[in-house]
């Protein structure tokens, strides 16, 4: 789900970082603002444009049309042909153990981790049970968690936070990858008996963003087309469930919110997924999906990091090699946001204040994440046009005072 | 969103009433369970399949792919085909005002039902809002209001039972043509100044269910593409709302709960209502979507009436004819369920128990309803196939005693 909330703080006039349909297609201006909060992923259409023929979706006006897929399964509005596409990407990728794992089909993961917290939590008992993520953690779980004021669960902050001082049942979220600073991550709140449950957010643990370093195989893990495939608009994501229960719970959620799950979307899917899982199969393609995503992606960091070191305003994270099983090679990560962080000392300085008003970047602050506004989360998932003119204006800042670019 | 909520209570061996993607079909032996718990649109679609060639959809790889449609207008993530086929629908048809009115897309309108609530109710106060509606009320509701123990909004059950003891805030929901019982309503809570909000659940109000009396006009209305078309596994709805602060909220939701609407599902829709709208502007269609759909209806009403007289154990609503200004004539309602109420005078028998032991049929109790359980609600909206099974089944039981058939 990590990457794309709240583009209301957009104003208008500003520059979409996508090209949503192929034909609405973004211009650069240097005097227009570069949206750049949201993760819209444009980086990988170019790819699927040179895979037209294959991965062409057509639906009949007649199919399709009942709520239902298969009333004999849990998760009765999932397709079967969806459900095999997921469980053979994953087996093709090695990034998730799905044998003896149940599948559930959800509206994006963002509703997979509301189902999730349902799940855990339900039918509930006399307070709600605390959320908690470490910092910096996905910006938008404080509000996906508490826009409804569910009295079986509540947002409770950073996990580091809750590690040292909170008590009573508590789920902990990990982001692994982690959006917005792209580590691996182990949960942090420990040695607390049978208290605690855990989520595991894997939307960006695929190899165009980081070494597979093995086959994740935790109770309730959750992923995304979007980041995955890079399909957003198709708004499908799965999860990867231990427990028969909390898989039925959370179909019994995705039931009560939307009465199922896109079905054209689910077909959409299952069909580029099954392309994907082709070409490697077949090794006939040009470049391969995961081959060429990450390419691009390396390339993209490679020029970054030499503009942020030449003006040596902003500093980077480091990230260690990993030998990733599914390249079999020592990789480094190469995530989908670049998580700057001002060098100046000042822990207030406000780096997405000063990158919105000097060069016109609109990144997402620190604060949001639930840190220092030292730091701004910026999207590297754009389209080419876009990244270039991002690391030009980006190359023209000198300083962090306003004045100083 | 009337009308296919939760078909975990069906057994394994049941049969569908759908014919789900058009190649599982179901078969009907006298052995095995008659689902029509569900309202699932199957009777649509013999049309589509003949329509074939003019609703065809094709989605290339690359196409909608962004999270946004366009992020200049309030509900950022609907596609600009959908709205203008939504408006254009509505147009055609007359049963709806939507000029100078405010269009939100949602996953379905169970989806849609939950953003109007969240959208009346939020930030809240000290307690939640009750949720209303007259009995029999759609058997979704209150389970979708209070699945989350949400501090905004909570079930409160009868709008009757309300109007005479009930306090406080409220938001009654009518839903018209109603659902279980196919009557047209209006709001029934009265003189409660500006303490009340109503949401107009109008999914069943087209013309091959009900008269067309006038445009509606109300604050908060929803529609569903399935059961205007039939084409439920898309998973779309749509509100039309008179205030903008509402439609934004409403907007705001379905961000926090999905982050849009899957687009492929929203072009479909867009091109499906395209097509039926051509059609009334060209005259060249053999027999026009709602003519069609209106027939069957009726000659499937005209049969069960006649089964439902001849063995006298059951009876069904009467309603009146009114003028519809779609089709220009006096008419009756054909609603896509029958509601069947036992002849004997016991209050306390069960007709979905004797339905199921007797013959075999799987209707929802009145129960679920709200009112007693000598009602019981069947989908009228099956295949063809299915339809026939059920009035064959229904015409061999003679007496609500079980061994009386």
């Amino acid at each position: 789900m990590c990457g794309t909330d709240s583009p209301a703080s957009i104003n208008k006039g500003s520059l979409p970082s996508a090209n949503g349909n192929g034909t609405r297609s973004p211009t650069c201006s240097s005097d227009r603002v570069l949206n750049l909060e949201q993760g819209d992923p444009s980086v990988f259409q170019s790819y699927w444009s040179k895979m037209e023929d294959k991965c062409t979706m057509v639906i009949s006006g007649s199919q399709l049309m009942s709520y239902i897929s298969d009333f004999t399964t849990l998760c009765w509005f999932m397709e079967p042909e969806f459900q095999e596409a997921v469980r053979r990407l994953h087996r093709v990728v090695g990034n998730a153990v799905v044998d003896d794992r149940y599948i559930v089909v959800g509206t994006g993961s963002t509703q997979l981790y509301q189902a999730a917290l349902y799940a855990l939590t339900s039918p509930g008992g006399p307070e709600p049970v605390s959320v908690v993520s470490a910092a910096p953690y996905y910006s938008a779980y404080p509000e996906e968690t508490d826009y409804l004021r569910s009295g079986l669960y509540k947002w409770a902050g950073d996990a580091y936070e809750f590690d040292k001082n909170g008590t009573g049942p508590y789920i902990e979220v990990v982001n692994s990858p982690n959006n917005p600073d792209g580590t691996l991550r182990e949960a942090v709140v420990t040695n607390r008996g049978d208290e605690g449950k855990l989520i595991h957010d894997l939307a960006y643990y695929w190899p165009q963003y980081t070494p597979i370093i093995r086959p994740a195989d935790h109770d309730n893990m959750t992923f995304t087309f979007s980041k995955s495939t890079g399909h957003a608009g198709s708004r499908i994501g799965w999860a990867v469930v231990k427990d028969k229960e909390v898989a039925r719970k959370m179909s019994k959620f995705i039931e009560m919110s939307t009465l199922g799950v896109s079905k054209d979307s689910q077909q959409r899917a299952a069909k580029i997924m099954g392309v994907i899982c082709d070409g490697y199969k077949n090794f006939k393609s040009d470049e391969l999906f995961f081959e060429h995503t990450r390419r691009v992606m390396a390339e993209r960091w490679e020029r970054l990091r030499q503009v942020v070191d030449r003006n040596q305003v902003f500093s980077l994270p480091k990230y260690p090699k990993q030998y990733c099983l599914f390249s079999g090679e020592l990789i480094e990560p190469y995530p989908g946001f670049a998580w700057l962080e001002a060098k100046e000392k000042e822990e207030e300085i406000d780096s997405q204040k000063v990158l919105r008003g000097c060069i016109k970047v609109q990144g997402r602050t620190g604060s949001r994440f639930g840190v220092a506004q030292k730091y701004t989360r910026v999207s590297l998932l754009s389209n080419e046009e876009v990244f270039k003119e991002f690391l030009e204006r980006l190359s023209t800042i000198k300083s962090m005072t306003s004045n100083g670019h």
